[in-house]
Order: structure tokens, then C-alpha cells, then sequence
């Protein structure tokens, strides 16, 4: 029997699944490594910490799964979007990667945004106006380490390192590629203008591959170390924004992607490029007549746990003591207040927000309190924001693309009945909810069948996705959403005069002591 | 030796305090009644149940001092502003006592405020244009409660209905008039105007006496019960408002009082009328040349006590069993936080506001929440949340009257150290703090002696107030205060256009069950 190795090259750790052909998973592992912060906007990792992380992940499945019946034919990679490090002409590392969490170039984005030119630049290459942007880190490196940036032979992204590392071979595949910012997304090619503004040649960059792209054997002692025989493919791809898309099945056009994992992003598919005129949204080739669309958030379940701690920290001994989760005791606790939380309403913007507002001082509020309002009303009132958050960046999606087909979740919130029926109610639309939520890795397991020409229709994935729940949006809930929706949205845009000026204070005085 | 009573009639309870000529203090004791609150607008109490709770606290005092040596010679009275009652011919109470909380007439007061008409009265009685008024209340009855209305022989408040009680005779003094609504502040008689719109006659209020004014002798009946001698005065004294105020010290003009009990108010006394264009402050004439100014405040201590029940319920048991004061506790854990709660900013109007809004839809608010920001940080923030509030007012109150020469606060907020400290360095102003925070009564007992001729200068109260406590404002601190209060009052004006629309919904779905 043969056996395909899904990986996902995640922020805060790489997870590996053992597939066979089927679609059957043999085994799972998962290491994680260092986000390195000294200051507050940056976000950095070792590449080959990663590398190694990754290493160790494939070598765990193989070992846990212990199939002795067949081989591994393939590896094929989902990552995190946004990354980039520069390399010395032996292609070794000269940065650490800069993920999509570092906030280094804001300044350029900024100037950017204020120049009108970013706008133009958004609607050539799909990429938001925003620091992440690997375009505007490389005009970060330019200004700010000019020695670096004239040192720097090739720019990559961790995928682009840890695939070369394995194989010699420095490709990059559309999807990632488009996340840089430098992708023309209509050409499909690197896109001049972006070159020229950053100051890199076309020859610096990895050459362009499709996502189902494989690149044939592997460096022996890499190979050795893991187990896997030396002529394995290696198959591209993609970003994790576009495989979790694939693999809840959100492929058709006008078919909603939600997740809610540590960060959540609202996403669809079109088979043309889609610009919103206000540059909210994201639009990325990622296969041929298939364009991502969609809004990525900072405030997902990071901003539960936050609620989980800050406002709940005695009570999670007690969980503990009890052997229940605590993150489902507090769901429950949030499922004795009324829906609409008594008229609280919460912005979840505690680390600034991406989609849909974009600015990075952006902060949290609980609003509406009255003196009945105790910490369950808190507590839902945080998941109730959460979601009308993603509410409004679809909205924004909306606007360009009309009102979606269908609406597929995915990612820890679902876990939570209560918080998905909240998202069934806030959206008025029946939501389908996979099992299982590996859908990353399953995607690239799956492209690589494509690759290999075992599937040839991206829609089979379906096949493979297994078990869904449907939640049903509730009459008598939804017209309180419906209600206290647009106060959300009012003071949403109320708020976005104050965040510069509380952000500042926030900035200003950190770490200032009160003594005399 | 002789004695006299100092009474105060609150919200909540009446305290009665015994006290020698010298004043000091032989007994207390504290009598509480029920407040109906049949819905959210409505706050009434039994005249009949204030007046027994009265007489028991009372006898209560006499019997535990259990003075021997001389008698009580005089009861002087405190009480709660604003408090309607209707009798009928007999004297008898047609009605409960509607207390300034009670927010039925608010329709009238919006009328008022509406078409200008409530802006000329306030000019002409000093009375803030606000459901708690009596003026606004007789328009509430007229409208809405016909019969009653044609039924009133009287229109009385509590503490002249008490008196009544006691001695058969019907007198209002000049402060407790003036907070009605009904007293033409330049005058001192009841106003024409105001007679004509209400519907009400002269004859149908009480006459108008002096604040030191004395009735000498009480109904037999209830001598004997409570202890007195029948010959006993009974000092009409003043409004808890006036009375707090002289009893902390603040008499002349340009003294800031600051008092943070369940409620909380900013007040000076001003030798002539003020009049604030915006009608955010009452102006009440007290005494010959001394006329009370201030904003009175619904969300003090009350708020508080929210949030350490609503934020800290687990952390109280601890409390309990460590035999520690859980207020005391919460202070100790606010003060583990820097000033400024590291750009957390809470607004704390959760039961709306009287002054400095004057908006009964008002909310409260957490703002600028980020991953760092705690339990620890939200109580911290309530604390500065009410002193900025105050502050706002006191900044209402500057606008007319000017720089204050020397800030005294008292009530509850004064157990905090960490509070009080807050204070001085949001004010950036010394701050006194007398020990003793009987004011209320205290400055009753004094007003007996000026009525029995025992003192005749208001100042000399202060030869009885005892030892005061200093705080003086932190240099390091107050500079975070500085940059935050700004973005505070840009809050206030930025949220109050949607505090309608957070109240209709808390109105129209409380009590929503959510099933099907
Ligand atoms: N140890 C403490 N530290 C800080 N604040 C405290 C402490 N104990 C009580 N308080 C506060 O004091 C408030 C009560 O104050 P106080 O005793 O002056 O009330 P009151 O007389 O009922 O008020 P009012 O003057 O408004 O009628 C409480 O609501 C609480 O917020
Ligand atoms: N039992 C639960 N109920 C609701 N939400 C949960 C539960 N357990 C975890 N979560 C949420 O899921 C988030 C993690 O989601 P997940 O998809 O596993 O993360 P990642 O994006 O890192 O892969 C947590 O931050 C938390 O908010």
C-alpha cells in the first residue's frame, strides 16, 4: 500500500498526517517552535529550527504509523502565508523568517496606503495594504538593513527554504507567490512594477510552479534520518489560507470558508479575480479559474483564550480538578445567558485587526453594560463579537461578490456548540461543519494525488472530508442579532477615531513603573 | 448634659446619631427599608415604613447611649432630595413615596428638555432637567395619574411628611424646596410659573420656613415610645446634599466637595445664583448668601460593588475565609496594576447618568482592551473610571464657577487608600480627607445648635470635624491621567449617539427566553 504525508507549516508549530490513498489517516504528529519577540511588532522564527521541527514531524508519523506494507510516495506542503527570509548566494539563511505577524513595515505600508500607491499595487497583485506583505518587508529591508538587502542573493518564504533544503531545488508555487505581493494575478507572473519597488530581480526569486507542481527524490541523509525513500515526490502545494479553503470543500464560487482557529479568516473561491475598491479583502491565484478571495483576522479563539484566562483564571482549577475542559466549561457558562448577551456587545480587536479594518491600534471594548451584566455575559459576549467581526468582513465580501451559496466552518471554535450556533444565528444561513479539521493537510494530501494523476477534479476532495453537522439558524435568536448587528458595526466605526490615541498610550507608557 | 439627634433619612436607610453639645458621638444606629421596584423606572418607598424605621433608630440611639445624665434637646434632620408623596386631606398618604430614582416622569422631562421650556425653568428653579424632579413628577401625576392628582390635598417629601409626623406641623425648608423644582432660587418663594405648569397651588406645599427653623414639642404618643421629652425641637436641617457638604468643611465659596458613597456628587457652595448654560448642575439656595451647586451622580460606589461581585464572585469566598474585607481585597489587587491600567479606560454610566450626561440610556464601557489586560486591570479601571466621571462634572462645574480653591471628599471610596490616591492624582490637587464620614449628620447636629442659638457662624463647624487625612498628587502619575482623560470625554461624546440604541434593545428584550 502507499502512503502520502500531509503537512502543514503552521505559526506556532508544523503538523504532519500519514494518509494512504484513501484517505485514511495512519498517524499525527506535531512539533512546535520559538516566535521570537523582543519588541512588540516583531514576530520571527528560525528557519531551521522550523526545518528541523518539520524533520521531526515526518519521521514521527512514519516511526508512530510503523506500515510496513507499502512506502510513502509523496510529501506534499500547506504553510503559513507571508514569510520571508533572505538567503546568501549558498542559499543559507542571512534573517531569520519574518512571519505574517511582523509588524516591522508598517511605516512603508502606511506611506503605501497614504500615497494612493498601495492601492494600485493591491489591485495588480491581491495583496492587502498591510506590514505582513512581504512587498512591504522587502521595502523595510531596503531602507532599514540596506546591508542585508544588498547581501541577499534570493528572497524566499519557509516553504520555498524547507523544500529546497530537502530537495536542492528552489521553486515557489502560485498561491504562495501571490501572498508575497510580487505575483501579478492576472499575468500569473512576478509582477514588474512590484520588482522594481522593491529593488529585487525576477532571478532572486524561485522560479514559478503550479501547486501541483512534485519535484522527484530527496537528499539522502535527509532521507535516512526519516525514513522516507529517496525518490519521493515533493509536491508543492500551497498556502494554508487556500488547502483549509480546498478542504472543507469550499471549492465551487460563492462558496464561504470559515474558520476559527487561533487567528480566523473568511474566504471563497471565484474563477476571476475579485478587487474590492476599498482593499479589504485579498485576491490570490491559487489554480487555474481559481481565485481566493477573502478577509484574514488576526482575533480568533487567541482572543477566547485571552477571555479564558483573564476573566476566568480561578475557575479553570476548578475545570481542572473536575477533569473537564475549560474552554468548554466556559461555553457553558457562556450558554446560561440569553442570546445578544443582554445587549453586550464586544469588538475583539485586542492586538489591532487585519480584516476588516486594518489597523493595527485597533483594541478591544465591552459595551452596553449595565449592572445586571456579570462575567457570563462577558464571556459570551466574547464569542458573540468574534463573530460579528467575521460577519462583517463578509459583508465586505458580499459587496464584491454577492451573497454566498453555502457556508462551510471549520477550526477549534467548533468545538463549541454554543459558538457555532451563534455563527449559524449571527449569519441567518444554515452552516455546515466538517468532523474532522485537519482539512489542511487533507488538501495537500489530496493535491498531491492530483499530482501524481490519481484524482484529476479538485471537487473529489469531497470524497475524502468524511462526516458534517449542520446548525440550523433559530427564529427567535436571529432578530436580536439582527438588532444589535448594526450598533456593532456603528460603533465600530465610532470607535476607529480613538484607537490611534489609545494605542499610543498603550505604546508610550509600557513598563513605566509610577515610582518617584 | 444635653444631647441632640442628627438624623439622615437616605435611600436606603435612615442613621440616626447621638451626639453631646461638644459633638461627640454616644451612638448610632441604622434602619433600612424596602425600596419596590415593580419595573425598571420605578423606585418608591413607604412613608409609613421610613417613618417606623425612623423612630426605631431613634429610640434605638437613646437606648444604647442610655444617658442618664441630661436629655436630648433636639432632632435635626438630613434626608434624601427630590421625593414626592401626595396626601389627602387628612394628611394621609395617597401615594408611596416616589424617590429621585425613579425615572416615570422621564417623558415630561423629555418634552421639556425638548422644547426649551425645561432650560427656562431650570433658569428660574435650578432644578437640572430630570425625571427625579418633583416638578417633573407633577406633571407625571397630572397626565398619567388624573385621579390622584384631583385627590392631593398636598404634595409633600419625605422628611416634611416625617416632621408632620411628629409634630403636626407642615413645613419645607428652603433646600429640600429647591430641589423640587417648584422654588424660584431668586426669590426663595414657591415659583409662579412653575405652580401654574404643575397645576399646583400654594396652599396644596408646605410653608416655607428656614433651614434652622424650630418646632418645639411632639405628639405624646410618640415621645413615650422613642424616649424623647415632649418638649423636644425638631430642626428642619437640609437635604443630604447641602449637609454632606457643610459637614466635610466646604462652606465657602469655592470649595470642592467630592463624595463617593453608593452614589456620588461634586458640589460647592457660591455666594449667589449659578446658572450653567448647559443645565448640567443644579443651584440650589441652602442659606442667607449660600447657594449649593453641584451634579449629583448615580454611578458611584454602586459601581464598585458591580464589579466586585460581577468580576470577582469566586475571589470573595477567599476573601471571607481569610477574614479580609473584599473591598480591601479588590483595592490591594487594583493597585498591583500601574495608573493609567495600561490604557484600559472604563466608562461607568451602567444605570444611565444624571450629571454630567443627564442621559438615563447611558452604559458603561471597557475600552482599549488588549492580550495584556486582566481582572486585575478592570478593577483598576473601574476605580479611575469613576474618578474620571467625576472629574467631567467638576470640569462642568469649572466652567462657571472657576478653579477650586480646596478639594474635601469623603463616603465609602475614602477606605481606599489606593481610591483616594487615584483622585489627587487625577485632580492633580491636595486632597482632605476628614476621618469621621457622618457629615450628613454631623452638620444636622450643628444647624440644631445654630437654631438654639448654641453657635451662629456656619464655619465654626469645622472646630468639630476632627482629624483629616492629606493625599497629594504623584508627579510621575499624573501625566498618564493627563494623556488619557482627553480621550475619556471623547469617548462620552462619541458613545452617547448610540447609548439609545443599547438601551431600546436591553428594554425590549429583557426577559427573552430564546426557545422556540
Ligand atoms: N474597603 C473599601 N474600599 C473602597 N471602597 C469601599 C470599601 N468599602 C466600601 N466601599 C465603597 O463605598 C461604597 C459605600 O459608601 P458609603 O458607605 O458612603 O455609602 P452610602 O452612605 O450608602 O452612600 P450614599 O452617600 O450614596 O447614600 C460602596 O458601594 C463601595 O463602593
Ligand atoms: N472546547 C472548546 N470550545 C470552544 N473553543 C475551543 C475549544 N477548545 C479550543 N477552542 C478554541 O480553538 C482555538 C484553537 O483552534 P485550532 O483550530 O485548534 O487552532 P490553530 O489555528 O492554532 O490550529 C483556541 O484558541 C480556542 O479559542
Amino acid at each position: 500500500m502507499d502512503y502520502i504525508i500531509g503537512i502543514d507549516v503552521g505559526t506556532t508549530s508544523t503538523k504532519a498526517l500519514l494518509y494512504d490513498l484513501d484517505g485514511k489517516i495512519y498517524a499525527k504528529a506535531n512539533k512546535g517552535y520559538t516566535l521570537y519577540q523582543d519588541t512588540p511588532d516583531m514576530a520571527e522564527e528560525d528557519p531551521d529550527e522550523i526545518f528541523n521541527a518539520t524533520s521531526q514531524a515526518i519521521q514521527e508519523v512514519i516511526t508512530k504509523a510503523n506500515r510496513q506494507d507499502g512506502k510513502v510516495v509523496a510529501v506534499s506542503w500547506s504553510a503559513q502565508q507571508h514569510s520571508l527570509i533572505a538567503l546568501d548566494k549558498n542559499f543559507k539563511p542571512l534573517t531569520r523568517t519574518m512571519t505574517w505577524a511582523d509588524n516591522r513595515a508598517e511605516k512603508y505600508a502606511a506611506q503605501y496606503k497614504e500615497n494612493g500607491r498601495g492601492l494600485e499595487m493591491y489591485k495588480r497583485t491581491g495583496l492587502p495594504i498591510h506590514p505582513m506583505g512581504p512587498f512591504y518587508k522587502l521595502l523595510w529591508f531596503k531602507n532599514e538593513k540596506p546591508d542585508i538587502f544588498k547581501q541577499a542573493a534570493y528572497w524566499v518564504g519557509i516553504k520555498e527554504y524547507i523544500i529546497w533544503k530537502y530537495t536542492g531545488q528552489l521553486k515557489e508555487e502560485v498561491s504562495m507567490a501571490a501572498a508575497t505581493g510580487l505575483l501579478n494575478m492576472k499575468t500569473v507572473k512576478w509582477d514588474e512594477e512590484a520588482l522594481k519597488e522593491t529593488g529585487v530581480k525576477e532571478n532572486q526569486l524561485p522560479e514559478l510552479v503550479d501547486t501541483t507542481y512534485k519535484i522527484k527524490g530527496i537528499q539522502a541523509e535527509y532521507a535516512k534520518v526519516m525514513g522516507l525513500d529517496k525518490d519521493v515526490y515533493f509536491v508543492m502545494g500551497a498556502t494554508d489560507g487556500a488547502l483549509s479553503t480546498i478542504g472543507v470543500g469550499a471549492i465551487e464560487t460563492g462558496v464561504l470558508a470559515i474558520n476559527i482557529g487561533t487567528s480566523a479568516a473568511v474566504r471563497s473561491f471565484f474563477d476571476k479575480p475579485v478587487i474590492d475598491p476599498k482593499a479589504r479583502l485579498y485576491c490570490y491565484p491559487v489554480m487555474k479559474g481559481k481565485y481566493l478571495v477573502g478577509g484574514p483576522i488576526n482575533n480568533g479563539g487567541i482572543v477566547f483564550s485571552w477571555a479564558h484566562d483573564a476573566l476566568f483564571g480561578g475557575e479553570q482549577e476548578a475545570a481542572k480538578l473536575l477533569n473537564i475542559d475549560s474552554f468548554d466549561m466556559l461555553s457553558k457558562i457562556a450558554a446560561t445567558v440569553p442570546a445578544g448577551s443582554d445587549g453586550l456587545i464586544f469588538h475583539p480587536y485586542l492586538g489591532g485587526e487585519r480584516a476588516p479594518l486594518w489597523d493595527a491600534n485597533a483594541r478591544g471594548s465591552f459595551f452596553g453594560l449595565n449592572r445586571k451584566h456579570t462575567r457570563a455575559h462577558m464571556i459570551r459576549a466574547v464569542l458573540e463579537g468574534l463573530v460579528y467581526n467575521l460577519y462583517s468582513v463578509t459583508l465586505a465580501l458580499r459587496e464584491v461578490t454577492g451573497k454566498p451559496k453555502a457556508i462551510l466552518a471549520a477550526g477549534g471554535f467548533a468545538k463549541s456548540k454554543l459558538w457555532t450556533q451563534i455563527m449559524a444565528d449571527v449569519y441567518e444561513s444554515e452552516l455546515t461543519i466538517p468532523e474532522s479539521y485537519e482539512s489542511g493537510s487533507l488538501a495537500a494530501m489530496f493535491l498531491a494525488k492530483m499530482s501524481l494523476g490519481l484524482e484529476d477534479n479538485l471537487n473529489d476532495i469531497k470524497k475524502y472530508i468524511g462526516k458534517s453537522n449542520t446548525f440550523e439558524p433559530n427564529p427567535k435568536v436571529y432578530k436580536k442579532y439582527r438588532a444589535l448587528i448594526p450598533i456593532y458595526l456603528r460603533l465600530s466605526r465610532q470607535f476607529s477615531s480613538e484607537y490611534k490615541s489609545i494605542a499610543d498610550y498603550q505604546r508610550e507608557f509600557a513598563n513605566d513603573d509610577d515610582q518617584d
